[in-house]
């Protein structure tokens, strides 16, 4: 992948300031928010220097794959009137924001359980799985924060299982590709998180949450509303296939959402909290499966896992 | 409504030449295109203008009320090298495209019969009403020509039934609100198209194609993708209500492609021969209500009908 | 087909009457009510004897072929205190009867349109066609009765249109195997009923019932509730394809009423008067046909078509 | 409720034995196999007795309460050539069994979960709860066998939490009513099962089964196919609410295969070593949830679970 160097981008648009250097960008006086969109691994010199520089931050997730760094950076968040929302884009999704203001307005009742199912329709490059954290940090902890903006609640123990079905590559990388999570919220109740990196009909992203009242599903959304019948069945469009399509509205109401809480000096709809919570839930079921025993998030709430042995199962 | 000025917007836009007088943008040598988008009474005037001009042109469907004048328009533009695209906007939504495409790939077969189903969500004004030129020829004429799109096929004959069912108010302005027409193919084949003005649950915009190999269904877009399961049902959120919401795309890819046409010459994918044939469908259907009986394409291509009487049947 | 004997059966059945005489059954004095189901040129004969004889009928639809038959007996049945039922058994489909009953209790409002889907599976012999009266009297019959039903109105005009799409033999035998019958109800509403023989998917059966407060619809029963995604789709299983498994609770549903109405004296819930309006639309459908252009019922209650000449179209 | 006693029904059938004494009827020279329908508690004499006798046996699951008593019968019953088939009767529901085809078929491919949803219309009577063994033996191992025989795999480990949502009565009884369950196959592979005894909307019972080449669902049955769109939405009847009806064909086909084995001597579609699993994983999922572990099948083998105390979770 060619790197893309400030030159390319001054020649074609005027009167823009580009930077190769971040600190060009976060100190320049006319910048009043920064967005911060590199890999993981960059975050926390990026969310450091904004925080320092009091300049308001849009931050992709997570804040970063350690957990004593993320609760570092969201306590100084904390502490300072910097806005620093956090990229959960799948909270905007206009189906999912649905749902949640039907469970919020009581529709279903009190909720019992909520059930995420979450594939992913390929898997990534090895190397870009070497580099992401593991599964639960890098694709469940999506997963981990919509339970959490469905039920409202916090999640005090994680049991989860997980397993190399798609490719024996990705043991070797030393991750899993399929995994089954179940949260224990503080009222006792679950839900339920079912993770692949491949589904081979595409991008399966639903939700189920159910109550004493009833129950609401978000269903996917396919690339046509078409149904087709034939001598074999009847037949439908697959679910989208990829993380761009199937959330562009949710990208579009984020960075707005972003925009109005700077305009109108509103709170961001999710934070450094958040984004600590989930890494916390993520960092939790990899020790829960590293170690073959429910965690209590309470046991992770000051430290990292730091496994002696690669404890993943590869499917027989 | 207020009416705006050329000067309203000089003063927003640099650089941008605006005018209220038509004649000044068509012939402005700068322009090389014009998109024809003001009510259906000025069309004509504009797209004598731009042909004798030599401007290519984006027309909003119909060219215009009269069967002559269309004829003549349609006729001008035949033999002109100016590109003529139509608004059949519908023609470019994503759903109807690929059901298109399935029934061009043979999927279904021999088509055999096309069901159109084609509803408002509610009554436009009676003042627009008024001016629309019917039922038949400002609401029905997009089913028409989704009809002829479907089948690539010429209409030969017309059966329509019209009824007020929604609103007096309608059958005063010399209008029905309900309406079902058949359509007959050159080759015996058949389109059945309902219409009524409102549907009180949405834009009801559903396309059914049935052949000797199956079966293709276009289903309406709702609201959302969510479903409550409750004590009273299982609930489902509405079609879509505003045209401009269900259609949007389609609108983005029909300028899409007029402007396509027009950078790598190529042919405009709906022209004033559609525009025409359409017409001719929407007079028949008129002509069917009104004497009861079905009416040949053959018989209204050199004359319109001059009824001498409101034949219009009111709901009892 | 083999004949069955009466003395087949006595062997078998200790204690039952069998015979191959029908005068022997309908005047055996145990004998109170008469199931009449044999092909529909045996009907009027039978139905002659019972209705002599005093004895209660149920006889599959029609009457008979001939609308002056038809006529005839329903007028002595009107005469009669025998109770004459009428096999119209999808009266009786509990999701036509929830549909009726929706319809019924004002749930979609002043209704607007009835729209039925009725497609067969497959060709039958075409030596059933042969004799079978056409497809309007044979197969289009029980949706005419169902528009009745859905609507409780009476139709006053019939226009039909009528195609040889499925097989060339079916014109040979003059008959049609695709129609699309408009009918007009006395208020001005309208049912379209859309008839095939062939529906490689299966035997399609729906009923779509659109008015001021909303519309029903009834979907297809099919094969089962599975849903398999794929590489290639998502895929159902097809609707049910033999009338005996679509049907099979109607049949029941129809003879518990048959049987309830004897013993407890109710009025039999669909009888002559409703199979004489059947045929009759059925009749002017064929006349539609034939002549091309809508035909009132008023213009066949006292006659029948002498048709001059097969004016059947063939798909080209 | 009223006690039948043989009098009853000896005075209207005639020449059939009834007794009220068990041991009648098993040891009656004309039975070949007996159907053991009463409560559980009183299954375990029967089975005995059955085997003892040699007659072939119909059980309704589950076997028996305890562990024990249900290895020692399930071991009887192997060594003799007695065939006993065990009451699941989900396994014939011909939706499941279609969906099991499919697996078997390997057109999902490489299963990696079983999703199972399985939540009854309402609350049974306490004093049943009390009696039944507890949600897990009573109510869940219909799903546990299910999960079986999907997968066609061994179960070896259980992760079970159970929690009082519906009613805390059922606490009072010893028992919960809401419980999330997740199963590790020998391969790795996972089902996890959620189980409520309170839907509001009716009898859920749905399953998905995931893997490498696709997923196949198997949806509820509805009350009926029709879909009413009104101004506030589009509705679906709900669920069926009442095993029997949901699982009338069910019944039907698993008696009919318990003849079929009997009359061609073919091996019993679900035995006693089958009964037992299912028994195994609940005696383990119950001990998991009173142990906040996950428990290895292995570890319940020989022994059952004593608690010593009441360790059930009721929600907050």
């Amino acid at each position: 992948m060619r790197k893309w160097l400030a030159a390319d981008f001054t020649a074609k648009y005027n009167n823009v300031f580009f930077s190769n250097n971040e600190e060009d960008v976060i100190h320049h006086p006319d910048v009043e928010a920064v967005l911060i969109c590199s890999p993981t691994s960059a975050h926390a010199k990026s969310l450091e220097l904004a925080l320092a520089a009091g300049k308001h931050i849009f931050c992709e997730k997570p804040m970063d794959l350690s957990l004593e760094t993320t609760t570092t950076l969201a306590s100084i968040a904390a502490q300072s009137d910097v806005k620093l929302m956090m990229g959960f884009n799948r909270r905007f999704d206009p189906d999912f924001m649905k749902a949640r203001e039907t469970v919020r307005d009581g529709k279903v009742g009190n909720v019992q359980i909520v059930k995420i199912t979450s594939r992913d329709p390929g898997l990534p490059p090895i190397d870009y799985i070497k580099n992401s954290g593991g599964l639960f940090m890098d694709m469940a902890i999506h997963d981990f924060d919509m339970a959490r903006y469905m039920m409202n609640k916090q999640v005090v123990e994680v049991f989860a299982k997980g397993l190399v079905m798609v490719d024996h590559a990705v043991a070797d990388a030393g991750d899993i590709d399929t995994a089954l999570t179940t949260l224990t919220f503080e009222d006792g109740t679950y839900a339920v998180i079912d993770n692949s990196r491949k589904a081979v009909y595409g991008y399966d992203q639903r939700i189920e949450v159910f109550g004493s009242a009833g129950m609401v599903q978000v269903e996917n959304n396919q690339h046509n509303r078409n149904i087709l019948y034939n001598e074999t069945g009847i037949h439908q469009a697959l679910p989208l296939d990829f993380f761009m399509d199937r959330y562009a509205e949710s990208y579009l109401r984020e960075m707005g959402l972003f925009i109005e809480s700077l305009l109108h000096n509103k709170p961001v709809p999710v934070g450094a909290a958040d984004a600590l919570a989930a890494t916390r839930i993520a960092v939790a079921a990899k020790k829960s499966m590293l170690e073959g025993r429910p965690v209590a998030i309470a046991d992770v709430l000051a430290t990292t896992m730091k496994p002696t042995s690669n404890g993943i199962a590869v499917a027989s």
